[in-house]
């Protein structure tokens, strides 16, 4: 409690962000009125825009303030690679760290039957229209190394196996400068199992 | 880079906010795009709020809204007891680890000649004013441990003493729970100095 309702209000209303608790959200409110009161009003005015504007993507469910997102509508880019992920933060990690020119297809989520979340959730059906088009040639499945991710996968998988087209999953194995010693178990007996000739 | 320009100006503007970095910023925004738009909406309108309408109380100096603050304008506290502090962020933690019932000043800095802060930029006229008016018995110094903290208390000291007002500083030494062992030497040492006969 600060003594002022307005600011008391701003603290409990930082707590919304992940990773913030009451302390930290103290010292953020203090912090902009101390020193950012610029910051703080451009802040106020990103979210309200960000919050009021950006739905989804119609072509690959991203979000997006456009109805088709930049990539979905970057004619430059490979219409024929098509990489399934579950969230818009692993397209930004996958465009920041790869250079996969291609397209992609957010899933929005995981297959979760207990949470009620299921094909149709996912945008299944809209993928499934998507590769009787007969544009896509190959489907990269880059959806998370969990229980869900793979059980996602492996629907995915099966849908697009049918019709024929190619299947890839990106590689699963001991990271890159990771020390063997530190990689746990389930990773490393995984990385056995997936062992290649070295060639 | 996400693709929109919206979530993109998001993200740059969530790093207005002290330890956010690039990849905690996306994750914030993410987070409140895909499952919490309502508390992005009232973290906007929080922020706008607290920055056009929060001054400062024109007695004490701390944040406000109202030209004078509720804990000055609660005339149940001991008006005789004035706590001096550095910052607003230290009326928290007082009021919320002490059962202090007095009035605060609140210098919103400390004295640093090398960044051009002096006594009136601390608003020790202000201060000074206050003391003439006979209203203060005791002023208790609660300024940081810091270099500048013990030198701003130090001038303080002077300012009260003049005027004949009984002035005290907050006990300095090892802290509550700490462990002798891992307590710097500086803090260890002043605990000595400062030793007291058990009674």
């Amino acid at each position: 409690m600060t003594g002022s309702e307005l600011i008391d209000e701003l603290v409990t209303a930082l707590r919304c962000l992940p990773g913030v608790g009451p302390k930290s959200a103290q010292r953020m409110a203090f912090h902009l009125l101390e020193r950012d009161r610029e910051g703080g009003r451009r802040l106020a005015a990103a979210l309200e825009g960000a919050m009021e504007k950006v739905g989804h993507c119609r072509v690959c469910r991203t979000f997006s303030e456009a109805g088709v997102c930049a990539i979905c509508a970057n004619n430059k880019r490979d219409q024929r690679l098509l990489c399934v992920v579950e969230t818009p933060a692993d397209v930004a990690a996958i465009e920041h760290g790869t250079d996969f020119r291609g397209l992609y297809f957010v899933l929005m989520g995981r297959l979760s039957p207990l949470d009620g979340i299921g094909p149709e959730e996912l945008g299944l059906d809209q993928l499934a229209r998507r590769l009787e088009s007969g544009d896509v040639a190959e489907i990269i499945l880059a959806t998370d190394s969990t229980v869900e991710g793979e059980a996602t996968a492996h629907y995915v998988n099966e849908m697009v196996r049918e019709r024929g087209i190619r299947v890839t999953r990106i590689a699963q194995g001991i990271p890159l400068g990771g020390a063997l010693e530190y990689v746990d178990s389930t990773t490393l007996a995984h990385a056995f199992t997936g062992r290649h000739e070295v060639r």
